[in-house]
């Protein structure tokens, strides 16, 4: 019912994460609206992304500077016998904000809900292997992937991916959050909080 | 702390309707992730937009075809004497969609949450006003503004606006929708189904 | 894990509508804070729910007054013209509120999910039956369920069981509710809403 | 608008948690309806609350067994270094299930939420400090109050408390829950996450 245009956009919208048809169809009038200036700003902010992004030799992580390697991974007070691998970009930044984290990153880019060899061979487990085989300085390695089903299977594959490198590995604390409840706290995580009290 | 293109781009897209930092920055790293094409097709599809998309001078909806009028309000068989006035363009499309109105449209282009002149200059009533003279056939006026408290002064606004043109002004009908509970229901509500009643 | 006393007001609590084993604990353990003089205030007020409160012969609304018609019955300046048919004792005083409707009510005692033998012997079909017949100054019949699965296939059953009376049957005007968005109407409440405009 | 019974019930029902004026309603009409049997033991079990009901003398946990002491302060295999300090008994028991806990238990009854004389005087405090001072074998107090704004307040209030007696105070460990995502979670939980990682 849209005109075609319309409706191409709105589907090329609709493949964006969390957008659905109406999300969508929203986008499109709004940009629609709006001067043809703003319009020309987006793609060119959109064509820029490819151009001058590049992503870090070290953790894969996007960066903007000079050289190979990003603002973390360069940065020599960083704590270089730590690393953190995190399932996405938007994770490295999440934690980055906490300012606790003084080691250094890896950026998998993605989680296995299955071992099968196709989900396994979209995440950078090869360039994992080959980071700590390359880094003796690493003593420790910590998995920060997402305490979900598909966080845990990928902290599982990790674990034992990496056991032959004799690092020491580590999981984030599992326990209770800011606000909540113990009466609504599932048996896993209140037990966790039980044995990891301080 | 993310790059000065990502940030950007975030920024942009932070703009958007319903979208804030966080989805915006899942979108960024969603484009940062598909094809060189992908990104090819949607600029051009945006860039399309505002070339190919003419916008209706009867009723302001976006059409593709040949000429002035946009398909319905070309479409001879619909009834002229009906007039339906919507806020935006999914409205029209919403209507559209239930196959239960055979009249002609107008999009008004926003609401008025003030009676200020600013925000009644965004709309199109100049438009409306010159749409009713020019068409002595239309005999009523559908204000079909959401039930919300602008679209409740909106049609207050619409009915005093085009009081002059002596045509009917109907609202769409107020009452319980599927699934309601009459036990939720607010009075007003309850009230208009009670009088609306058939 | 509860004492059996507990446990065993616990699961009585749990059988009240709404109320889940977690919320029937929270009651338990409040009723065993307040004072000895609460406890017995609320065991005498539920006692007392089955003494002195009777049903209405009319309308079978619960009621305390003298006599065996409850308030609105026995009020000679309601419209004895309109007789309005509700699922529950809860919908009366909700359409009572609005304070637009002047006519009588009968409570229905349920709805029918299917329309077995079983499912119908729970309503006062027998006694709806018998108040038309025996009251020929009623005009017309509000079927007044909810716009729910269960309160159409109840109107439905209604529909045919009173067609031999001749009597006017209406229903709750469809339509948008207050604070409604087109966008998100379903096609049968917007069909409705515009049917039904004015 | 309801009859006096009615509304008398209905209130005395609006004031157990979580109830409001619409579901104290429903309460009462379920009561309406039920036989009168299931009044009767409705009725009784009440009334057996307050009479075959004891307090534990040291834990303050409701229990019916012989004795003075509940099942779980009579059992001699349980951890008597070890005290877990919670909010209500719901708390105890959402403990117990876990099945990791082995120590003893003590029932504060209720938050501060501010430091104010008539709060404090709510909780059990003389009562837990004469726990502990006649108690030498406890060597660990856990404070398992909930990681809310109150909860909060009332462990730093009682970790002042308990400074004098010199035991090992600890705290449920924070830390990010089943099914979390990085992602979303507040920074302080994610530092605790970070801080408490094994």
């Amino acid at each position: 019912m849209f005109p075609p245009s319309v409706q191409k956009l709105i589907d090329l919208f609709s493949k964006f994460p969390t957008v659905g048809p109406r999300t969508a169809a929203r986008f499109v009038f709004y940009l629609m609206k709006i001067p043809k200036e703003e319009i020309e700003e987006l793609i060119n902010s959109i064509s820029n992304l490819k151009k001058t992004v590049k992503i870090c030799s070290f953790c894969f992580n996007p960066f903007e500077s000079e050289g190979e390697l990003c603002k973390i991974c360069a940065d020599s007070s960083r704590d270089r016998a730590l690393l953190c691998v995190v399932e996405k970009e938007t994770d490295l930044f999440t934690i980055e904000k906490t300012k606790k984290y003084k080691g250094l990153y890896f950026i998998l880019g993605g989680t296995v809900s299955t071992f099968k060899k196709a989900d396994v061979e979209k995440l950078r487990t090869k360039e994992l292997k080959e980071r700590i085989k390359s880094y003796p300085e690493i003593k420790e390695v910590i998995i920060a992937t997402n305490p979900t089903a598909e966080g845990e299977a990928t902290a599982l594959y990790l674990e034992r991916l990496l056991k032959p490198f004799g690092k020491k590995n580590t999981r984030l604390g599992r326990g209770l959050p800011v606000g909540a409840e113990l009466e609504y706290a599932d048996e896993e995580t209140l037990g966790s909080a039980l044995e990891g009290r301080k």
